[in-house]
């Protein structure tokens, strides 16, 4: 039997958030590799299956690991949290494709979608991203901070809700903050603002806040954060953006 | 015992992409209500449950009879296609608790994120939502078209992977080139574009082209349209975008 490899999403945390078709993906996999954390969201399926585990902040090597192992014949899952294609090892893995062994663009991958955390985030509070929405990670390990700037900046012109993936890290506690003041700067300060933190797990914890009052320091590596829209209002418990600028019927 | 409501989403149809506790949320509920469709994707789970099928494009109509059915002190599930808060009912439900009874406001309304369209189309061609990106539908029934045009511009400027939901209906079968002749002024022409038909589907089906050569006439309403970002580029037969501008190790 020839090689594969299947990039997987375990959802926000809550094993019920993880989609059928990933779990039977998994228990498929001769093979697991994927950062330790995300691994451990996984249940032993079967008993010959083999866990590589890697450290965060490695996931080209993983990504390598993974295609040479689909290659010599194993039937390989490549776990990231949340849906792989957002901001995980999918496009890791494609980038490992292109820049590694032509042998490997003829291997069998597939992706398979899953709960990204902005929805898990999103449903924690009401409907924030009920209308159109933009989805930016503030990590500049691969992109230019002046380019972060540049996509706020459309963001806010846009009117879009935003939703910041990779707010903070230990080595980058100061942009969420950065992008805070730049954000004053363009919309209003009554601007709802949330703070989803461990979105879709039983830890789940939200503050709810306004632009102008924002502290960035509440904000860590398990936050997502939500900036709304002119229209993102609160009713009730609930944050929510309305579908439309006009009144429906 | 006091009523409640629940808004959930099958996902993008196959059942297997349905989360186990959006399944478990529709096996609680006494009253299903929804688009027919998306009411078709559940399976019966109780002989005592009642299903209220009602049409498209009344969705306030829908939310208001959920949350009067709720009110009444039934189990209630209001039932979307893909994830709920993503141009779906969550949002509806909020406008209808905003503008109806007060009683509305203190009832038990909770929602359960999904895998939405653009996350399984996405999934369909490899990781094309790899960098930074926006969800923008592009019906102008709700909002003006000059307002999606502003956003489209935005996209642009910013490089955002652009996600286009609800890019054409019988009513409104020509948005979706004016779309492409807008972005066609502000990004290149080999940009990819990809038309995802019944994406997490068994009858997906892929057009892979570019913007210069892009046909809207193949877009219907079951279509996810993905517009690259500049950094937007295939492997094999896989489209994604690369994590970052610069390449990582």
């Amino acid at each position: 039997m020839s090689g594969s490899l299947v990039v997987v999403g375990t959802g926000p945390g809550k094993p019920e958030l993880m989609t059928p078709a990933t779990s039977a993906a998994l228990a498929r996999a001769t093979d697991l590799v994927g950062y330790g954390p995300y691994l451990d969201r996984v249940p032993v399926l079967r008993v010959d299956q083999c866990r590589h585990a890697s450290d965060n902040r490695v996931e080209l090597d993983r990504a390598r690991h993974a295609l040479e192992l689909a290659a010599s014949g194993r039937q390989v899952a490549v776990v990231s949290g949340g849906d792989p294609g957002v901001f995980a090892m999918a496009a890791a893995v494609f980038e490992a494709v292109e820049a590694g062994d032509p042998v490997w663009r003829s291997l069998d991958i597939r992706v398979e979608p899953g709960v990204t955390a902005m929805l898990a985030a999103a449903a924690e509070v009401g409907a924030p991203l009920g209308g159109d929405f933009c989805a930016i990670s503030l990590s500049d390990n691969l992109k230019t901070w002046a380019t972060i700037e540049r996509r706020l900046v459309a963001a806010a012109e846009a009117d879009f809700v935003i939703a910041l993936y990779n707010p903070a890290s230990k080595a980058r506690p100061h942009q969420i903050g950065q992008a805070f003041e730049l954000l004053r700067t363009k919309k209003k300060q009554e601007t709802p603002v949330l703070f989803i933190r461990a979105a879709g797990t039983a830890e789940a914890r939200v503050i709810s806040t306004t632009l102008g009052s924002a502290d960035p320091s509440v904000v860590d590596m398990r936050t997502l954060v939500i900036i709304g829209a002119s229209t993102t209002r609160q009713v009730g418990r609930w944050i929510y953006t309305p579908r439309g600028e006009r009144s429906a019927s």
